[in-house]
This record gives C-alpha cells, sequence and structure tokens, in this order.
C-alpha cells in the first residue's frame, strides 16, 4: 500500500492532490465495515441514534447533494428528494426508513455516487477549485465543497467504528 | 465566517492549502466543546470506550507523535512518554489516567502542540510536503502524514459529537 497526498494522474495538479485525498478517506470508510453483519447494519446504541447503514447512506447523499448542488447548479426533484432524503436527513426519517439492506447495498450506492464525482473532476481544470460558491450561506468555494464531503464521510467513519465496536461488545456480553 | 481552502498568507502555496484544512478542521472540534461540562468530559458510554476528555488529548498526542517523528527526526523520550503515553494509546490507561481535567485544559494543550505545527509549517518550502517518508511502516509522504493528524481528529471529533449527544440523552432520561 503506497499513501500519499499529491498529483493524480487524469486529473489537473491541484484536483490530484483533492482526489488523493477523498480516496484515502474512502478506503478507511471500507475498511471500518469489512465484513459487517446485518446485525450491526441496522443495530443502534440508543433509541435516538443512527445506524451504520443509515450512516453510509448519508454519506452517498450528502455527496449526492453536493453533485446536484455544484455540477447540475439546481436543486434536488422530488425523485431524488424520495430517494435521498431519509439518508440526508437521518434522524427518526434514517431509522424508519433505512433498514434491511445488505452491506452490498450500501457499498454499491457508494461506489455509484463516487464514480460521478470522479468523473466530473477529471474534466475540471484546478481554477474551478478556487470559483465562489456558497456554502451553508457563507462564502466559500468549490475546493471547499469537495473537501467538505471528505470531512463529513471522516466525522461518520468515526462514529461506525465507535458504533461497530459497541455493538460487538454489547453482544459479547449478552453471550 | 470565510469558508476557502486555499493558499494562506504566511505559508507557501501548497503548504497554505493543508493549513486552511486543518484549521477549518480544528474550529469544528473547538464547536463539538464549546461548553462541555465536567460530566461529559468524564463520561463514558461504555465502559470500554473513550471519554470526550481522552479523545481531545489523543488529539494533541498524535499530533505532538507526529512532530517528533518528522519535524525533529527521533522517537518521544520517557518524560514525552510518561506525558503522552496515555492519551496516545487511549483504553485502559486512558481511562484511568485522563480525568477530571476542565475544558480549558484540553483546550490549551490542543493549542499549544498546534502552535507548534503551525511555526513549523510556515518555515517549510512546498518541496518539503512531498519528501518521501514511512507511515506505520509504509511508503507516504510529509503531505500525508499532516493530512492524517487531520483526517484523526475529524475521526475522533465525529466521536466527541455522538458521545456528547448520546450522555445529554442519558442524562434527560434520568431527570
Amino acid at each position: 500500500m503506497d499513501i500519499y497526498i499529491k498529483e493524480q494522474k487524469g486529473y489537473a495538479s491541484q484536483i490530484g492532490h483533492l482526489v488523493s485525498q477523498i480516496n484515502y478517506a474512502r478506503k478507511t470508510t471500507l475498511d471500518s465495515i469489512e465484513g459487517c453483519t446485518q446485525e450491526e447494519l441496522d443495530g443502534l446504541l440508543s433509541s435516538d441514534g443512527n445506524t451504520i447503514g443509515a450512516l453510509l447512506l448519508h454519506m452517498a447523499a450528502v455527496e449526492k447533494g453536493f453533485q446536484i448542488e455544484f455540477f447540475d447548479g439546481r436543486n434536488p426533484n422530488e425523485v431524488e428528494m424520495e430517494e435521498w432524503g431519509a439518508a440526508y436527513g437521518l434522524g427518526a426519517r434514517g431509522r424508519k426508513e433505512i433498514v434491511g439492506h445488505p452491506l452490498s447495498f450500501y457499498i454499491e450506492r457508494l461506489h455509484r455516487v463516487r464514480q460521478k464525482t470522479l468523473t466530473v473532476l477529471a474534466d475540471k481544470p484546478d481554477e474551478w477549485l478556487y470559483e465562489e460558491c456558497r456554502w451553508d450561506g457563507y462564502p466559500s468555494n468549490h475546493y471547499f465543497i469537495w473537501f467538505h464531503v471528505m470531512e463529513d464521510e471522516i466525522n461518520h467513519r468515526g462514529q461506525i467504528r465507535l458504533i461497530r465496536k459497541a455493538l460487538q461488545q454489547e453482544r459479547k456480553r449478552e453471550a
């Protein structure tokens, strides 16, 4: 395994740096869920928490939302709101609607959304990263937006590690 | 609030990009612990988990460890092992030794260690980021090392958010 932050083949120089970061983050996400059981994907540590499955789908939903906003320059339509709304918002709706999917479902969603991001980034020049945009109402740039997609993923990967370990220990205590 | 990933005054171009990322990550860490009570800093969700206090000191310990390894080019000495060992390793020793500190203690440690990182980074040329080094035995570069410091912080910030919310909800249920 080589671990570098640097230019990446097929991308503009600065975009390659970003891609090497998001690729590394994704690898650690996939490592964190390797062999996850159905019980682990659907298990709650507390009645108002989020499941690992919901957090995984949330990662894909956040990325999908930013694609719609910053690649397509529009708001999500009704079909997209229906498909991704529960995962985007998490909480009660996520707990109710995101349940029973096998691990492969989440991995496929993450992969499919990410492929789109990488395809679009491959066509962008570095200047695009520095273009001004609004994030959550604040003045920002495209570089921050895609940094933030990764940053949100890492945040939730940390939670997934904690939840999975705690669920496994609960199970051991019950055995 | 302006949120950009871009060059930063006082740093070489590429190092500035990294600094804007680590500064943003740190801001979100400080936001996540604003007003944290002693009970929240020392509370455990499960007997084998980590406290918010231990996770905060861990962030500083990881950064301190990388400073020693990659800025100073040496191994930690006995005094440093004694001061930072519990926070670096977390687990049982962390639960035993890291307890009872006020929030200001953790913030001061985080700040002190970070100031050293920023001071050293301000003197480095961009080429230094691409110098080869070993990370956990793997071929890597300095860029990855300091990206990883941030990535580990974000991972634990995600856990802190989860732990704090769960502790607050436990307390509400008990009230």
